[in-house]
């Protein structure tokens, strides 16, 4: 494993710093009502966007639709016309950089293939505009470390779209372990896996996708575990299970895989493509707490050792868009949980199991 | 590891060899209402003996309370009076052997903490007795073996008590996955936990135990990951958590391990005596099947990725009582999933997990 600590801790100081004063940001002493509509620019329009992504920017109080970064112009005249974005903020990929020249885009949402967040996130900084990059941030640590540098050298926000973090039921189960409900944490087990339909697009692909469903869905797990344990583990080892070698020619299909962490407790991890999966469950000396479809954007179900919990939803998506909204325009960079510095402890404890994978035995990592 | 490829097949065709003929059985043609009911006697009287055991011979169609094999005279003649059993079929351990004068008795129920199964197993057969021993058969692969050898010289049956063989929940489970109602099956959980109350007794001292809740507890998840996948793991990793070094000194707290199977199958596995646990998952390409208080004498619950599942409750301590009965009354040797090939299967499994926690490092096991 490379060594990062050095650089991640200079890299975690530039992106603490305070970001450039945002346009017409309320600047200090405003109240709530008084932050304005951000505009964001969606860079890469597939499925999860137009279900998912543009509905929440019209449902946001502060963040509107700006801007699109699509491949062809026929895409973009058309996503233009439906959802009312004026020829201008229209993009190319090879026009792209344009973009620094449109004051009406203060956030460029980057929902390209992995393999390409970290060129679309460093030239969007570069055009002085944050950013809300997908997980997973990129899929090489090296990489993560180029946009923090370059967000960071722009005092431009960084955030990575961890929407869990605003999700009450993974933010209950934290609390849980954090305020000693379980008594000394142990076992966790974090699962996500559906079915990919269809051709599966990029992510089959390695040039676009990276890797497989291990970096493409195995960051949940990595994620929760992290979260959950309040540190990066010190040692993982992983296993690749193939079905079906024809489908899966490029990338994995199914991960198995642990993580052992320095208190001696031990994570037990899966990502899949073909295996049904979704659950996050914590176990310590004193009870347990359990997510069944943890990862889902609704219908999540929590229950522990006393029963089951009732825990409202929200919109994950919303409660994102208007937090980094307002981070931005109070001058403030992404904290802890959806900071660059996430993303990058993700890849790089990613990075180690596939490591694993590859040499077949337990990996080290440096704390 | 030691190689027992070679002697296990050996001693598996001593074990598969028929049974010497046992008193009056019916013989070849018999119905049912033809089998007795055999004298069994409980050697070890704990909590579990007479809070499950006892009640299940009381309930049995085959099987009659027989005898007593326990520490002191004071206790042996409370037991006697209280079930009655008459004075000259309790034996302390000194009198042990005396049981083969004892033609009112026909099996051996080995309830004694681990470490004593191997000596009592052995004694028991040479006094020509048949022989039902708990999990785990015993606490090293060397004695397992001399356990199968003893039981195939003297023609008597050796079952280990794994009750999960007769629980429709988990047959309902393996028939899923054998009937390929999962696909391909990839990754399975389990999961066995429990709080040990008061002074954990036997359990937490090494040399009774043999080791503490990896061997003790760990040995369901082994069993069922086994059965599941149909084969035996080709690797193993073990971690141990330990939050309580006051109480858990002598023997291990939480285990907490991982299983590669041949096919690239992996089976997550946790076993813990402070962590509350109860569940085996099995994952396919096209879905899963999950038992929630799988380990449990009642109230397991069956549920797959279509919805729950029902399933009637049996009585999982009678069934494996009136078998075992039936099974010698007929000549026959316990088959798969009682036999004591699978009692040192899963001792050697375990025995690698140990070698791993020891070493750090994954541990391969011979096929």
């Amino acid at each position: 494993m490379a060594s990062v600590s050095r650089r991640e801790a200079l890299l975690g100081l530039s992106a603490a710093a305070g970001l450039a004063a945002c346009g017409s940001g309320p600047g200090s002493g405003s109240g709530a009502n008084d932050y304005r509509k951000l505009g964001v620019a969606i860079a890469g329009v597939g499925g999860v966007v137009t279900r998912d992504v543009i509905p929440a920017i019209q449902r946001s109080k502060h963040c509107r639709l700006a801007g699109f970064v699509s491949g062809g112009s026929d895409k973009l005249r058309s996503l233009g016309k439906q959802f009312d974005v004026p020829e201008n903020a229209q993009y190319t990929y090879e026009q792209f950089d344009r973009i620094a020249d449109n004051p009406d885009i203060d956030i460029v949402y980057i929902a390209l293939p992995n393999a390409l967040h970290a060129e679309y996130t460093v030239r969007a900084a570069r055009a002085g505009k944050h950013v809300l990059c997908e997980k997973p941030m990129a899929v090489t640590v090296e990489q993560c470390e180029q946009m923090i540098e370059a967000c960071g050298r722009a005092r431009r926000a960084l955030a990575i779209a961890y929407r869990l973090h605003y999700s009450p039921h993974h933010q209950q189960l934290v609390r849980s372990v954090r305020e000693n409900e379980l008594g000394s944490l142990q076992i966790v087990r974090a699962d996500i896996g559906y079915p990919l339909r269809g051709d599966g697009g990029w992510r089959l692909k390695r040039a676009l996708a990276g890797g497989g469903v291990l970096l493409e869905q195995g960051v949940y797990p990595v994620y929760s575990a992290r979260t959950l344990m309040g540190a990066d583990p010190v040692e993982v080892l992983g296993y690749e299970t193939r079905s079906d070698r024809q489908r899966f020619s490029e990338v994995e299909e199914t991960v198995s895989w642990s993580m052992r962490f320095a208190n001696g407790a031990v994570a037990h991890c899966a990502a899949s493509y073909t295996v049904p999966a979704n659950r996050v469950w914590a176990g310590g000396s004193a009870g347990w707490f359990a997510l069944d479809e943890a990862y889902s954007l609704d219908g999540i179900e929590a229950s522990t050792h006393k029963g089951g919990v009732r825990i409202g939803q929200v919109d994950q998506f919303v409660l994102q868009l208007d937090s980094l909204s307002q981070l931005v325009q109070d001058g403030k960079a992404p904290g802890a949980g959806i900071s660059g510095m996430d993303g990058l402890r993700d890849v790089r404890i990613i990075s180690a199991i596939y490591e694993s994978i590859r040499t077949g035995g337990v990996v080290t990592l440096r704390t």
